[in-house]
């Protein structure tokens, strides 16, 4: 069994070769050497996955890399960006074979789907703590951001909403080794980041979020911070079958759907002439998007129901909508 | 007291105004937005601190983020490189005004003072954890690795060497309240990053490290990845006056000056044509630079006594040299 930092690095995490142009040094020394492009624009950002906040203990060391990479892939998406490279800190209380093997296992292959090289990293021991941080390269310097949206843009969302936050609300519960249950969980342990749809919207969005803390705060950032309000349609949020099925069942968690976070869905907001191109990039997407709202200069967050009306209770609206379905 | 990761993030973390020339964006989005310039080399590095591993517990927040930043900063250092931004990950416990406001003072003092600027970060909850990614700038690109030594280049490192160990040694004994324990916690907690020595011997100097694991062990991953081996002479190892004082009462903790981490001084190997040039620039360091030692074609790193006789056991190599002083 490897003991040291070096022997785990050399037998677990340096194995991507050739290594992409431009990365003139990978793993190995004091630092990975990165050439730039002339005027490249990087996206950058960090994320930390702590067991027991995060992912629960004991999930599988797949599930976790799989995680740990997704949700800065994710950021990605919401830039438009195109991930290039990423490093990883790991913490471990004790460095067990398996786990490693495994974990590294899958955090290459989702590195090797969305090509993406680990140019370095630190593995040390501590509380299992997983923190990565990607750069991503831009295209014609443009990214979306969240303070672009102006008042008539119209707002979308990828996928589904609240099924990872309604599989770990049923965790505990009677329904939680049902089919629904199975898929809900496969949505919270191995979302999917919207990478190409990031990119392909990223010349028409005035403004993008990726969905990690919940559809109303995360579209709240936005609104925040582009100065503005929205009315949202809470008959359109796209809920999955499962999530329909469950809900049903368990009327008292509606809300999971505006307020559950880790699907990392992507909510953008396009400006009304661009919505027929919109259109037709779509149809080449990996997953439906749909419209459910627009941006207002009310500077609220308002929830409509399908006679238009001012839905002041999330619990009532959502009632209304699911038992439509 | 504010509670949130956005509050936190606005509040401690987003202070550094005006930015730097080309971070077109900084804290605050999904990612943060670099341009970079024509053909620029970036060196990358992520370090990781974990409370209880790398520093003991109720260390001061002003000291963890010192070296939270500086041991990120003597990789930069080790490689040539500017710093120019970097990112953090912090995970707490339970969020403490006073704690964050102490941690980000310390920080943002460290970055003002090396230049270099903070562009984006995650704030989560879990035991406390710090990581840091940093990026610098290479001139010429060209950078000192670890796999450049050759037979005959002659080794150096800078400052004094065990002072961090030995402190850390000492930390239960009676000698713990001494001025000279209070002398090597500062060289523990306060290690000074050797960024402008890296800088200036980048053009000349054949291979580079920092010493984080001990001189033997960091000099040993140059030997290793450049494929030689290397004569030390132990009596020429610099030692602080502080250091010497307590090994001549702690004999049995001689070896902390060849094993102990934690000083960040560079080790480093010029070859013997350009060691004129290394004089002429080192009237300029802000520390002495030592010369202690030869690359050779051994393959073994080998220890000279005073006399140019083998020492097999580094105890008895120390005490003639201590004793000597």
């Amino acid at each position: 069994m490897p003991v040291s930092e070096f022997d785990i690095i050399k037998q677990y995490f340096d194995r991507q070769h050739p290594q992409r142009e431009g990365i003139s040094l990978g793993i190995g020394d004091d630092a990975a050497l990165i050439k730039s492009h002339a005027g490249q624009t990087l996206a950058i950002s960090i994320d930390t996955l702590n067991e027991g906040i995060h992912f629960p203990v004991n999930t599988s060391a797949e599930d976790i890399a799989y995680k740990a990479l997704v949700v800065n892939l994710s950021d990605m998406a919401a830039m438009g960006a195109t991930p290039v490279w990423f490093t990883l800190a790991l913490s471990l209380p004790e460095p067990s074979t398996n786990w490693l093997e495994a974990f590294a296992n899958s955090l290459f292959e989702i590195a090797d789907k969305y090509n993406v090289t680990l140019v370095g990293g630190d593995t040390t021991r501590g509380p299992l703590s997983i923190t990565i941080q990607i750069a991503g390269q831009l295209n014609n310097e443009q990214a979306m951001l969240r303070s672009g949206a102006h008042v008539g843009d119209q707002i979308y969302v990828t996928g589904t909403l609240g099924d990872a936050a309604l599989a770990l609300a049923l965790k505990n519960q009677d329904a939680s080794n049902s089919n629904e249950t199975t898929y809900l969980f496969s949505r919270l342990n191995r979302p999917i980041p919207r990478v190409e749809i990031g990119q392909a919207i990223n010349s028409i969005a005035s403004a993008c979020i990726d969905i990690s803390d919940g559809l109303f705060a995360d579209l709240g950032h936005i609104l925040k911070l582009s100065n503005v309000g929205a009315q949202v349609k809470l008959y359109q949020l796209p809920l999955s079958t499962q999530a329909q099925t469950l809900l049903l069942k368990h009327t008292e968690l509606y809300d999971t759907v505006i307020k559950g976070g880790d699907d990392y869905e992507l909510c953008f907001c396009i400006p009304k002439d661009k919505q027929a191109q919109l259109e037709t990039l779509s149809s080449n997407f990996e997953c439906n998007i749909t419209h459910i709202g627009e941006i207002t200069d009310s500077k609220e967050l308002q929830c409509l129901d399908e006679s238009g009306n001012l839905v002041s209770d999330f619990i009532q609206g959502f009632d209304h909508f699911v038992k439509q379905q």
